[in-house]
């Protein structure tokens, strides 16, 4: 098996699943019980979320677990928006966002605030100076993701950042989801106030993830209660995820340090491959994009096609994000960029992990031109 | 060990880590990729949802999983009340609600919706007839827990339903968790309209819940993203957690049918024991309470000196709920119910298990004696 759909969702490293599995069979207590069993587990709890907050550089109060990636975007962004909606109604993000930002911002226009999407250049990224004309006195949030998820473009959040520090009221929201792990980003130099996190996508467990929120920031919780994560996010919480997801972040970021050269390596064997087929279009820039995503049409032939045949012979790819890919409809990060629709509808997501090899690489390559080659012949 | 604590959470069942284990494992899939490894976890997904759906005899497509019993009460409240709005503005629930229900409620009052506190009677019950006098053309929703987490008192969901019946736009919550697996609750013929689950309450992992929606009702989601859960919740789903989630109900309920008298003589047996000594105030009500829980006040003692001193010899109960037990305060349903502060605040919760034996119950009897004339000795 070949699997290259990391962007949709990771193996669990079995470190991770061996921590849930020891933490949720010992220490089952609940974190906010007086008795030892509760101490034992709020002690693993807070060693957790200070191996976190120092693997990226942060306070340990700046972290509140979540559910998972969709949980924190929908916490940073409804949490702002809500908890300074008087002090404006304007909020900012881009036409590239992952669905769990778009429909947030959806759903808050329905509330009565008013959204600006930027758009975005050929290859994907957002102009800080679009961003800086969005702006208005009104303008309480902005949202960018730092790698997007499609086609794998990086975003120029450090010099947004650097923009936003001169609008002390706007607050700087990153989903850095697919970033974390693959592309550096520091959280205190690019200004960011709200970053989001998910475990899956990292080789933790579903069902978790985090959200940075800079000290000082406000937001609305999301879900109100016990008043557990510092009253940001009730709910018992999930204690053996939490520290199964310090564990994979540890590991991913041990990862990055020792094997970003060798992903590079397998993406330019790809990048490489699959160029010399002449119907290839590659949407993912050359420059500028994460080491771990590759999208690509293949001009004439319908991505699911690809895909279902190269899962015949346990091949993982994917057509577009995971949770469009039942939908119909061409990529609107495609069509953002400006892509033709059939050519956009015809567009292949390989992405990888630092588990995948230049061998599995080649494999794929030779697939996929096997298959172009016969599918043309019996097109003819 | 003693583990007399389970209404603040359970340890879970070895069946039950065993199939997240397998799950997370072999079927790390993202339930929405297009390939095969996508659709053996949608399948995985598929046969939990309709597993549980048999098991509370309601349609697969009733059940919305989520995080947890919290994000289950934000969801049926916040859900029904933003997405009903513009019908009314009048919600109602009771005064001895769980922190997920009584907070969401208050932040719900902050965005202009009216809110009704049903008082309740010294056996902390709701009264039909308080319920039904505080519905008014602009009430839309009416929340009353099943059995409440602190005394254990049953309330009369099936008689509140049915004179909801009479008022077709108001949608009826009930939070049944801690009642799934105690005490018997019939979703249909109670005309329940959305229903609250933990599964960590019943022995199933920490992070994973559901919400049952009948069919044809209508909420606004609180995480919008990948229109997961029919739109519901999104997000990616927690595959292995929810499969271990269906594992564990069925095998609480396999419990419920096999080992409910064996509960109730354990319950009985520390009642009995208990009653004996004259400090002793019993706030459960001696009749229509669940069978798990026996909440007791000792006359002159603090609370935390027995949490803390029964905790020394590895008996493990609690003040009142986990995640209240941390405030000073005294349990805001204690007092609903009338009972005096300073006797409010000696309270002490035990909460059972199928797994408790009435070895422990004697053993633990015999130890709160003990502790009893020993302070008693030591104050003279
Ligand atoms: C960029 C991005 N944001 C948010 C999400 C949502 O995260 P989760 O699947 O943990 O809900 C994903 C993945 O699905 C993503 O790729
Ligand atoms: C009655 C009741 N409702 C809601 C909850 C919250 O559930 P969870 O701990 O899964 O967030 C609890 C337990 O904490 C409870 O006892």
């Amino acid at each position: 098996m070949i699997y290259f759909d990391n962007s949709a969702t990771t193996k669990p490293y079995k470190e991770v699943i061996d921590s849930f599995m020891k933490v949720t069979t010992e220490y089952f207590g609940n974190p906010s019980s007086l008795h030892r069993m509760g101490g034992e587990a709020e002690k693993l709890l807070n060693i957790a979320r200070k191996q976190v907050a120092e693997l990226l550089e942060v306070r340990p109060s700046e972290l509140i677990f979540t559910s998972g990636g969709t949980e924190s975007n929908n916490l940073a962004v409804k949490g702002a928006a809500l908890m300074h909606r008087n002090r404006g109604k304007h909020i900012v993000t881009t036409a590239i966002e992952h669905a769990s930002i778009k429909e947030t911002f959806h759903q808050l226009e329905e509330l009565g605030f008013h959204v600006t999407y930027l758009p975005v250049d050929r290859e994907g990224r957002v102009q800080v100076k679009d961003v800086e004309q969005a702006l208005s006195g009104d303008t309480i949030l902005v949202s960018v993701m730092h790698v997007n998820n499609e086609v794998g473009t990086i975003q120029p959040i450090e010099k947004i950042g650097n923009l936003l520090k001169n609008y002390p009221k706007i607050l700087f929201h990153v989903d850095n989801i697919q970033g974390i792990g693959k592309v550096p980003l520091n959280l205190q130099t690019s200004s960011i106030d709200l970053c989001s996190f998910s475990a899956h996508k990292f080789h933790g467990l579903k069902g978790t993830g985090f959200l940075y929120v800079r000290d000082g920031v406000k937001i609305s919780p999301l879900l109100t209660g016990g008043d557990q994560e510092r009253k940001h996010r009730s709910g018992t919480e999930n204690v053996a995820g939490i520290v199964a997801l310090a564990k994979a972040l540890r590991l991913t970021l041990e990862n990055e340090k020792k094997l970003l050269t060798r992903l590079q390596q397998v993406k330019e064997t790809i990048v490489h491959g699959i160029s010399e087929l002449e119907e290839v279009i590659i949407h993912t820039p050359a420059q500028g994009s994460a080491p771990h995503i590759i999208n690509f049409s293949i001009k004439g032939f319908k991505a699911e096609v690809f895909v279902h045949a190269l899962g015949e012979k346990d091949i993982f790819v994917s057509t577009t994000s995971a949770c469009s890919s039942k939908k119909q409809s061409a990529s609107s990060t495609l069509m953002a960029m400006g892509v033709n629709e059939q050519i956009a509808k015809s567009a292949i997501r390989i992405s990888l992990s630092y588990d995948n090899t230049t061998e599995e690489a080649l494999f794929v390559v030779k697939a996929i031109k096997e298959m172009v080659n016969q599918l043309k012949e019996v097109m003819n």
